[in-house]
């Protein structure tokens, strides 16, 4: 049960956003621009740095609903995401965003984490400094936002299908708020 | 020396956003909102949760900067907001902030450290729902900003004085962007 009152029925981080509309206007605005706007980075890429670091946060929600939203875009099977989130290494995904995904996990345990060995090895794999920006902050706002929907306690549904047929509707969407 | 090229002279997260305006517009809208909206908690709490969360994790620019909004709001001296940091339980803090700061270091910790018992005593305290919705929100965004701030490496002020000095002018001009 949730640790306050949030209207039934609205998984995740949706609950606690439909409490306080003032707040989730700019958050749903700055998630649009980080996660979808045109950006060296595609989509499909974003989502999956989102779907691990939320994996590695252990938050249940967020993991599976940009899992499901990454293997829409990227034309894959939620199993390769799945051994992406597992061990990114073993997969045949670029240098460059295994490079990325291990900043992702420095920054997850704490920004200091993330060492110029790892910024060299992403830049020689051919990232640029706006994708190393980029990867570090999306990887700081799932560590904001995993901590918002578990730090309420929010409901989410325990049935996989539920984030893989969603995934068409979130691509079209968006995540602005109207 | 910073992970990636920003603008010298700009300190903290101010260098990060420097580069990328289209994602700082909602983010400092964002903290705009959740940090000097009209609220049930005053900016100075708010600013004293955030500098205390910016403490946890580490984060020196972000730990100071907070700090000094917090004491002027507070109109106490910078000693008693490190107290605060250190042991906020032997301040004469009240009993809803007590418990409000113990949720916060739960929230820095992860999200699913926030405990039953702990939104109780809130409660007990006097806390409603919307202030412990905002106090999550409040530390989780702040592990989002230190992880940004520090995850880039960027540079900070080593003098104090700096961090007293600038928070009248935080205080007057607020987050948002123009």
């Amino acid at each position: 049960m949730p640790h306050i009152a949030i209207p039934e029925g609205l998984p995740g981080i949706r609950g606690p956003l439909s409490l306080r509309p003032e707040v989730a206007k700019p958050l749903s605005a700055f998630m649009e621009v980080l996660m979808r706007d045109s950006n060296a980075l595609s989509r499909g890429e974003r989502e999956l740095i989102a779907a691990y670091v939320s994996y590695l946060n252990n938050c249940f929600f967020c993991e599976h609903a940009h899992g499901g939203v990454a293997q829409y875009y990227l034309q894959c099977d939620i199993a390769f995401i799945n051994r992406v989130k597992q061990d990114f290494n073993s997969t045949d995904l670029p240098g460059k965003i295994k490079a990325l995904l291990a900043i992702a996990a420095s920054v997850q345990k704490g920004g200091k984490h993330v060492t110029t060995v790892q910024i060299q090895e992403a830049r020689s794999a051919g990232a640029t400094d706006i994708e190393i920006h980029d990867v570090v902050l999306i990887a700081a706002a799932f560590c904001m936002f995993n901590r918002y929907t578990d730090g309420l306690n929010t409901w989410a549904p325990a049935d996989m299908d539920f984030y893989i047929e969603r995934a068409p509707a979130i691509a079209a969407k968006g995540y602005a708020l109207d």
